[in-house]
């Protein structure tokens, strides 16, 4: 089918939504395809990656770059395979990823895409656990959290792409490791699967009192990828000279007013460090990242799972989904398979 | 007089206040002068520091130390001069520096004082400027704020004791500073002697609008002393990888119940780094700075100024007065002078 088709069709932004994104924030375009010239690729698409920080770049106050314009196509990260080549490090069949949008095709320049070896990993995990979500939690952990033995660490939306594997990161480093979760089914997943000493259910009715329990010593390093109540629980139980890893506030990316946060106070009398990191910022991260992981996801030893979603038109969805935790570990989108 | 003193009058906490301390929450209690023991100095006080952390001793939530307790003798650095020494490395007539607490006289273990050159500053400068609020200025710019040349420093509580020091060492590294102070005669005095370029009035209707103005880069580097509108305006300013130090939050330590703080997703977009300090977790820091800002007190590179109160029993008003924004520079009390 697809080495036949003469259209792309691609996702583009035709409203900025208020609240969650819907459907109808996206209409769908379709344009011939197009040729890919001197240094450039012709890819098809065949999973779109969903991340909560594309709900940034659509509404709301611009976050780490401007908001996406108005009938531009929806950005994001995704693995494709080549169908046509104007760069010699390119063949037809070969399967790359890159941020090429939500579309069924793209030409890209070269540079811009980056072969992966399909016998070392699964496409989806690309995106996943060796993609930008895994380099996240490793950029955070090394950089900002820097997790000693016998620290107790705690992970956010620790069944998500980022906090599971900064949550496994922390228990190769030797720590106590806490996961916050949303209800039973991912709480069993990151204790038993991952491995995590314990994980807390955010939608139980005694959260706060239960993190506690689960952090008899405090808190030494909390990763942060929620904001709301789990950030109120886990600052509440930071010990000195605690480390925050501030790398998202998926609990507000749908809000049009943010709420106030914590007194900072606290921040002085426990000596507590508090970092907001872009992955961006270091692209070297990925490389080593990769190099550092891939090893351990060959061998089993770093866990990861993808929730997949058929369809180029139910992107919207799978991003909504992602911004309710409706994922279990990262969240994609299929468009084809590859050939 | 104090030759042939045989008592010692000391102020001790008799009641936790609520809001601002006030002289009945301390009361006075006369106790015959204590003999040195073997490796102990007896002392007589000079000067009493009066700092903002002083409040957080005495009510409230515990904060790096836990409260004091009622009926023991107010805690604080001082100024002494020694009148008989158990030791073989004080002798009467020295002057020391040491944690006393405020009353007339203190017999104290000699590894707790420290021997200070009266030749090199005047007395109450061993309290600020190259005491603990100088060294605090000097830890929190050195160790968190890092300034670079050509950065945005804005120093809040500028007329400060830390105020004061830290923005003039943001001056030494080739920043653009910009105070934050109450009311035009600090401002006048941190401009114009202190050397900021530019100094904001917390006081006047519009500040939020004159910290932008003054800072028409934005900021780089907030050395935050005090809290509430003043953290808020500066917060919205801060630029990409900013760092704040987080050294204290004066404007709520008389208040019971604390206010909510900023949302802190511009921590990730922003990727700002929020540190809190403490200047007792690192006293090789105090050996260090004296050493450094010594000859620029003496050579007068380095600015200071004292308020003095006199009489022990006025302490809690210059308490009072420090946590009102009463003071220009550091705020002192003096028992006696010097023999």
């Amino acid at each position: 089918m697809s080495e036949t088709a003469t259209i792309c069709r691609s996702l583009v932004l035709s409203r900025r939504p208020e609240g969650e994104p819907r459907p109808g924030d996206f209409s769908l375009r379709e344009t011939p395809l197009p040729e890919p010239g001197e240094g450039e690729v012709l890819t098809r698409t065949l999973l779109l990656s969903v991340d909560p920080y594309q709900r940034r770049r659509i509404s709301g106050p611009p976050s780490s770059e401007p908001l996406l314009a108005l009938g531009a196509v929806m950005v994001g990260e995704s693995v494709g395979q080549v169908l046509a080549s104007g760069d010699a490090e390119f063949r037809p069949g070969d399967i790359v990823v890159g941020s090429r949008g939500w579309q069924t095709h793209s030409v890209s320049a070269a540079r811009q895409l980056t072969k992966i070896d399909t016998a070392a990993a699964p496409l989806g995990a690309w995106l996943g656990v060796l993609g930008m979500p895994g380099t996240t939690a490793y950029s955070g952990m090394r950089d900002i959290g820097q997790p000693q033995p016998g620290e107790t660490v705690v992970v956010s939306a620790a069944a998500g792409a980022v906090g599971s594997v900064a949550g496994q990161l922390a228990k190769r480093a030797g720590c106590r490791v806490v996961g916050v979760a949303g209800g039973p089914d991912k709480c069993m997943w990151v204790q038993e699967t991952l491995g995590f000493d314990d994980c807390v259910d955010h939608r139980s009715g005694d959260f706060a009192d239960a993190l506690g329990e689960a952090c008899p010593l405090g808190i030494d390093v909390y990763f942060e990828n929620v904001g709301g109540i789990v950030q109120e629980a886990a600052f509440a139980r930071l010990n000195r000279h605690a480390r925050v890893v501030m790398c998202g506030m998926i609990a507000q990316y749908n809000e049009k007013e943010l709420p106030p946060g914590p007194n900072l106070g606290f921040v002085v009398s426990r000596r507590v460090r508090i970092e907001g990191m872009i992955v961006a910022d270091q692209p070297e991260r990925l490389v080593e990242w990769r190099a550092l992981a891939a090893p351990w996801v060959r061998d089993g030893s770093l866990r990861h799972r993808e929730t997949l979603i058929d369809g180029l038109e139910r992107a919207p969805e799978a991003l909504r989904q992602v911004l309710r935790g409706g994922n279990f570990g990262k969240m994609l989108v299929r468009l084809a398979r590859a050939e």
